[in-house]
């Protein structure tokens, strides 16, 4: 299929050579102490990382995770072409502030969770120019600036309902290049927003399903594949509800993603152990579960083919109180050794 | 200087046949009272437009510039590969909620008062992938919204300080096209975060100058040319301290614009009569004034040359409550008839 343009459906295949030359992921303490702690490059003991608000705190982990992943990939600053950052908070500030003394072009995402696939899709589409060679993505998201921006503040002590999830406290970030590095970039497909009517701001796991669904049922028809073609199909934070619901719902048009779908916000945590309910969630979860766990996956050979599926809630607090649905989006990128 | 890539610069010589195929502009009630009132293809009277909240209105805004613009390019959505998006409120609801029904392939962009910019730099890279066909690129910002988000709710009556600008009610919206349309896409620069330590969130002008000064210069640089190649150099909404600021900036450089520069922010409204101060400001400002007059002057052959460049404050009310800075952006988009 690859080099067949579907013409407005939105399923690129790439013809480039674009891979994945490096990830690097910084986590904060509960994620250290989680089912992937080891894969993680760095783990702080500390959510604060010794800043004075979770604000400069989640701005660090954004910086700390390019750094690391400049290093990792023996790149210097000057050598990236295009910087595509964003994050959860308001006028993405994590991404701003964390990254305003790199001097590498930016440009700002906003895809609430879904913000690593985007950063993913527009990094390859823009290598598929020819006129870039090196693109860093990179979100973020912090529990506790996520906490008090859009559900009460810590000291409230709020007590948090089934089907909530736990904002991961990490930063992802990934280099793509137009050369051989490995996995590559073999398909990317831009969502559409998909609104089902869901008003519960503590269940945006089934909010995301149906966007999640739409976006890979249309994937798997554009590509003529079916679920069993992948090694794992990975969405990024739709938690334990929202995976149930995307089950279901695909089953519906004859699709069983049940024996290789996996969800990034089901790995990082521990649900039973860590009390973190539906798991985690947030810019900075499928960004470093990918970045770690994932890219480590495919270099021992035990992934070689997989989809990553990342979905946003395009919601605010202002849009609930206003007594708003929550409109939402799926991205995907086809990952291939 | 086309076709020449500049490694590491990041300005991009467009080698496709990129064109801008038709822009449209909705605004409220004080812009269709302003210079550029007859240029506009909607103005409302009333800036609730109907709805129940001026966040809504503020989607509204969006809704109509697609539908318009669309209509004026005889497109349906259908025709349209990929929308990219943005606004100033907070998680972009303004975008989200506006183009939840169009069902077209969405990307959300967060670049403050750049975005207009950086959507149609983005959107002309995806179209130099030679794999998208049509981009519609759409961004808004609305007074009443953004006076409660980022400064005081409407009913308190605030005192504007002399330094202050005045968001703009309005969205632009623009086709991009790799085929024969007019005016054409001849280069893109992306910008870099500057952050020179303005801390005053009532003279934006002045903290987003230093960042245009750096991508106009370093384009000039990049392009081998002058100021005077150019019919005008457009910033989006510097207003007047910021525009000052700019000129002076550059003549350290002894680069002089003050033979072509022009700013959209002081085109949208007669400051002196308007009381809007500094001059217009918000995502919707650069949007409108370029979907509009500036694109009537390209079809009037009064235009044939020249500079958009939108600059965004990345701050947010919290960075500012933080005691923070106010980090900058500009994005450079070559036009010519």
């Amino acid at each position: 299929m690859e080099g067949v343009y579907i013409m407005g459906v939105a399923t690129v295949f790439i013809k480039s050579n674009i891979g994945i030359c490096g990830g690097a992921s910084v986590v904060g303490k509960k994620e250290g102490e989680g089912p992937l702690a080891k894969y993680f490059d760095i783990v702080h003991d500390d959510d604060t990382l010794g800043e004075k608000t979770w604000e400069k705190a989640e701005s660090r982990l954004q910086k700390d995770a390019v750094n690391k992943v400049l290093q990792k990939t023996n790149l210097s600053t000057t050598d990236v072409d295009i910087m595509l950052a964003g994050d959860l908070l308001n006028q993405c500030i994590g991404s701003s502030f964390g990254l305003r003394e790199m001097e590498i072009p930016f440009l700002g995402l906003y895809g609430a969770c879904s913000t690593m696939a985007e950063s993913l899709v527009v990094g390859s589409l823009l290598l598929e120019s020819n006129q870039v060679k090196t693109v860093l993505c990179v979100t973020s998201s912090h529990f506790c600036s996520a906490e008090r921006q859009f559900r009460t503040p810590l000291e409230y002590g709020g007590q948090r309902t089934p089907t909530a999830q736990w904002t991961v406290t990490g930063s992802g970030a990934i280099i793509l290049k137009d050369e051989n590095c490995s996995p590559k970039i073999k398909a990317v497909k831009i969502g559409k927003i998909v609104d089902l009517g869901i008003k519960d701001a503590n269940n945006m796991g089934s909010a995301m399903a149906p966007a999640a669904a739409d976006t890979i049922s249309s994937f798997l028809s554009d590509a003529n594949m079916t679920p069993n073609d992948f090694d794992a199909i990975l969405t990024g934070d739709l938690g334990k509800h929202g995976s149930e619901m995307l089950k279901q719902l695909l089953l519906k048009s004859n699709i069983d993603i049940s024996g290789v779908h996996k969800d990034c916000g089901m790995l990082i945590f521990d649900n039973e152990n860590q009390d973190t309910h539906c798991g985690g969630s947030g810019c900075g979860c499928a960004a470093s579960v990918l970045s770690s766990y994932i890219l480590e996956q495919f270099k021992q050979n035990k992934l070689k083919n997989i989809l990553f599926v990342a979905t946003g809630a395009l919601l605010s607090p202002t849009s609930v109180m206003q007594g708003e649905s929550i409109p939402s989006i799926a991205h995907l990128v086809w990952i291939q050794a």
